[in-house]
């Protein structure tokens, strides 16, 4: 399924996003200009900023300020992208070099700032300040979840509670922002903010722990890393917690831990997960997740724009990459 | 001449902006925590939120806003020399080490992006959509002209206008928004704003300048940096600009880029900068500046303010740190 069939009832708005984004990228100074016209003519599902005008397509509003709410949420999510790239050390994001990789860490940091605060003024753009203020919290949790997971690293001992925790910030965090600032702009009831709010939530939540199940269970193709590879870089996901609380005597994952790099460790770690019904269950939580998605909408009315909301719920966990 | 005793009319306040950052530290995480307390506990002159605090000090004001626009002044000045520690691999910043040095650069990339949105939500609290709007934009400048800088390094053909162009965005930028701020916030008519807007630009223009001068000019000792250190690393500033001009041939500068790190061009270098009176046309340039600072703020009102305003001006040409 293509991604972008989903989101019909917005998909030329979202197409004025993406062409919009390109435009920024004719800046004064050619560095500049050609940092971001690499990172703006990449592809990508685009599913943040198609959440924005869903959500803003139960009211009739003026657009201007929700397109430029999406334009600012698939922003961030860029930067986000670029300082992870960074961070992670990450020579491809979606079979493309990154801007690490072809320009150096320096010009990522910067790039990635400075799409930051354009994204700020965009979100300023919209006059709302609480959607402003929602929008800077959501950089901070973003980073906070990184800085969290760059804690936890070759830590075995970590909880369900911190990987939940982590998530939202680092994901889910933003999928909230995405969904509400659209609710909020188009001059929706709280009633239905609020149940947009959760819809971002909790597709957020299920859209991380299924990245983090295909991690194991998808091939080095599809997923466009080797398998196994957060084990690699010593991060506990949902699908080893499990296993280390269904296994707890001699596990493999702690030893993993002690000596990074082992080949013959990650093979048994990825082959204990994959073996046994532990991805089972991690697809039921994420299921559970979409549950509650799914009922934070039922009480909108019933119009394409739900529709497709919904199909997004079903792509994202049937989704292999 | 200390700096603190210059800004007497808000020096209560500024502890108190000081005291908030610190307060701001105690986090949920282990790591963070550790992070921001490390950052918001080194010393700093705090120019930047004091100049906000002097600025306010023309007409009575709810001073909760304003203070809270210091606190998010010095804030982004914080996260931005991370991140330019960072990409310039600074082991030390005034006589303590670097939070990549300590940390690890990923580290610092993510608590500078936490420190930037964090810095955010307080401009945010002023409720006030030009002002925070203007503070996007500067983290925008801020990044840009990190970012012209990284793109000429060791390129010999450079102008003038250039070289303002970059430091008016990676240094003058936030000078102007931080004395701008202070001036909307409480409430001061457009001329006034005005006054002080062009009080913080060329304060900040002079601010750069002197820094760079003092980058020949100074003791290791003095600068806490290798004197020539700008050259060292491929950046061409005023005096080097200057130097370039006045003797286009067989100008040693263009040698040294082509042979960065040897140290004999970079002696030669040097002493030709100092060796003239190139040091003493950049301090009129920066004279200029300042003379255009006074100017600027003549129109407003005398009051302890103004005069801390004027000392300022005095202290950023005098300075030798």
């Amino acid at each position: 399924m293509q991604a972008t069939s989903l989101y019909q009832p917005v998909q030329e708005r979202l197409d004025g996003v993406v062409d919009g984004l390109r435009e920024m990228a004719k800046q004064r100074f050619p560095l500049l200009s050609e940092l971001l016209d690499y990172v703006f003519s990449a592809p990508g599902k685009r599913m943040r900023p198609a959440i924005t005008l869903l959500a803003s397509n139960f009211s009739p509003h003026d657009e201007t300020l929700t397109n430029t709410m999406a334009t600012a949420v698939e922003m961030l999510h860029i930067a986000t992208l670029i300082h992870d790239d960074t961070v992670d050390d990450s020579a491809l994001r979606r079979g493309r070099a990154t801007i690490s990789k072809l320009w150096g860490d320096n010009a990522a940091v910067l790039v990635g700032d400075y799409i930051f605060a354009a994204s700020g003024t965009f979100v300023c753009d919209t006059g709302n300040i609480r959607v402003i203020r929602r929008f800077a919290e959501t950089i901070m949790e973003l980073s906070s979840g990184e800085l969290q997971e760059l804690s936890d690293i070759f830590n075995p001992n970590q909880t369900k509670e911190q990987y939940f925790e982590r998530i939202y910030n680092k994901t889910a965090s933003l999928f909230t922002t995405a969904s509400e600032s659209g609710a909020v702009l188009s001059g929706l009831s709280e009633n239905y903010v609020g149940a947009l709010r959760d819809f971002g939530y909790n597709l957020g939540m299920a859209f991380q722990i299924v990245d983090d199940i295909l991690d194991f269970d998808g091939t080095e193709q599809e997923i466009g890393k080797p398998v196994g590879n957060d084990l690699v870089h010593g991060i506990l996901t949902l699908p080893a917690l499990i296993a280390m609380e269904r296994y707890p005597n001699d596990n493999v994952i702690p030893e993993l831990f002690k000596h990074p790099g082992d080949e013959d460790l990650l093979q048994r770690a990825v082959d204990m997960v994959k073996d046994t019904s532990i991805l089972t269950e991690c697809y039921a939580i994420a299921g559970d997740y979409c549950g509650k998605a799914q009922s934070s909408i039922m009480s909108l009315p019933r119009n394409p724009a739900r529709d497709s909301l919904e199909e997004i719920i079903v792509f994202v966990t049937a989704r292999r990459v």
